[in-house]
């Protein structure tokens, strides 16, 4: 079993080389919901739908969001009724809002809704969201603090930050499953994502963190930092507000009470050696992900790593 | 100003005619909402979808319902989901049942939602559903008592009926305007939809009844019985639950507290004759639309029928 913590299209490029690198029935993905929000009365949670999508072959390479040659048709016309249409949901994805939302309206769980779209679209793979308490990513901006879709997606991202926090996560437990998932699994990657707000609402659920130190798994996350900025979005921003280096020195330090080995880039070789240094394993590989091949890498390198602590999957051709 | 009883199918071929016969403007529709129902989660109104969609010039000709050229990319996954189907919601279709849905679980009335839709789709006419209070058209088959989309969608009007009723009816208050659409007004039309599910409900509605008894404007009805059948649909099986002739003659007997004269069709001639010598002002003319043309004719037709009564709109070229 491989446990992955995940958010953003990041985190989905390197699940979809994960789930060609290990069976999809070995994998547990852990999913940042501190991006869900409700839209036209709808529960959206657009991290927990990338990794659906991409564990079920239908994310959309192009746009690395959304349901892969999906059309636009009822967003137009929303947008044509003057409601707000600047978060774009394709046809094929809103089923999926529109199931979850009826779901939980009928008082499942989010996990339990989860499960149960990813059972009707055939994953073999387990979906767990972070938690099933809602946890609000805010982003502080010069014109006060708005939800992480407004910052991101609305805006652009082109906000200075001042402070993001998690609103919520302090009466937040982790999803069942969650600490399990951690603790009882061969592996524990952490995917490319944001550290911020990506990984960073994961970790703030109260024993999420507790569990990562304690696991007896080797822990092991794959930078999103290549060569001194963020390979996309706004992460090198977000992290340099937390008072990190926007480095994979920087990412180390996010990770620094758990983490066992960091993947990172050949350019940040130098950075790498001084980590190593410090007692940190580092495995340089190529990170950016432009193709499948690259994503497919990029996952080996990370089981790979991870089996240099402990075996993880004899079978893997490294 | 011209006030419309209407529902079904029959009914918004019927206001098609109507609104190219007067300016929308003038035209007010008091709408059947029997048929509501939950589906997906949302609220669905399929009588105040096909007005609103035919008023808008949106509403589909091949099908009768929906909107024209619509997709179905949403219902399609949602069928892949192993959810339900058989009510067909297409795509552009889709973005009404989430407005709708979520204007009212923001606390809109369904007549404030279906005046926030109608001015969304830049429609002129005023929309109203009969009743802000949940109805329910139930009917008894065999196989136990059922929605009616489930009777008339799902299970395609096949089931013998033995009974109908309109659950919630007793408590209900006619939606605001409703009264006032009836009482103050030059005409009021009851569209050729099915007398016992379609106009039925709305009569059901305590007050209603009695409006239209009371008003001084025309009552005129269009029968949806053509040679002693119905043009479409079971209004012919439901009529005769009702105790109700299949003819004209039962149309009449229908609406016969308030009713001042009758559209029939041609081929009604001599059941029309009898029906006029028990004193009520029978029209005769084509009453079976299937071209643009027909429906323009049948509108007419029936507000000259009502002018031939009071005067109702002087500049009809009739």
């Amino acid at each position: 079993m491989i446990t992955v913590l995940t958010g953003g299209t990041g985190g989905a490029k390197f699940v979809d080389g994960l789930r060609r690198t290990v069976p999809s029935e070995e994998i547990t993905a852990i999913v940042n919901t501190g991006d869900d929000f409700e839209w036209w009365g709808l529960h959206i949670s657009p991290d927990l739908d990338s990794i659906t999508y991409v564990l079920a072959s239908l994310l959309s390479k192009e746009r690395g969001w959304g349901v892969q040659s999906d059309t636009f048709f009822c967003l137009q016309t929303m947008a044509g009724m003057a409601q707000p249409a600047w978060f774009q949901i394709g046809d094929r994805d809103l089923a999926v809002h529109v199931l979850r939302s009826q779901l939980i309206r009928q008082g499942k769980t989010l996990t339990g809704a989860t499960a149960q779209i990813a059972v009707g679209l055939k994953i073999p793979a387990r979906i767990l969201p972070m938690s099933d308490f809602p946890v609000a990513t805010m982003v502080t901006t010069p014109d006060g603090e708005i939800s992480f879709q407004e910052y991101f997606v609305h805006r652009r991202y082109r906000d200075p930050v001042r402070a993001v926090r998690f609103a919520g996560a302090g009466r937040a437990t982790p999803a069942p499953g969650v600490i399990e998932a951690i603790s009882e699994t061969s592996a524990v990657l952490i995917a490319p994502s944001n550290p911020v707000t990506s990984i960073g609402p994961i970790l703030a659920v109260p024993g999420i963190r507790e569990a990562l130190r304690q696991t007896s798994a080797p822990v092991v996350a794959i930078s999103p930092i290549v060569g001194g900025a963020a390979v996309s979005g706004p992460a090198g921003a977000l992290m340099a507000t937390q008072g990190l280096a926007v480095s994979i020195a920087g990412v180390a330090k996010a990770y620094e009470d758990f983490l066992d080995a960091l993947v990172a880039d050949q350019r940040d070789d130098a950075e790498a050696a001084k980590l190593e240094r410090s007692g940190l394993r580092v495995h340089l590989t190529n990170t950016v992900m432009k193709t499948a091949e690259d994503k497919l890498a990029l996952a080996k390198s990370a089981v790979v790593a991870a089996s240099a602590i402990a075996p993880v999957v004899a079978s893997i051709e490294t």
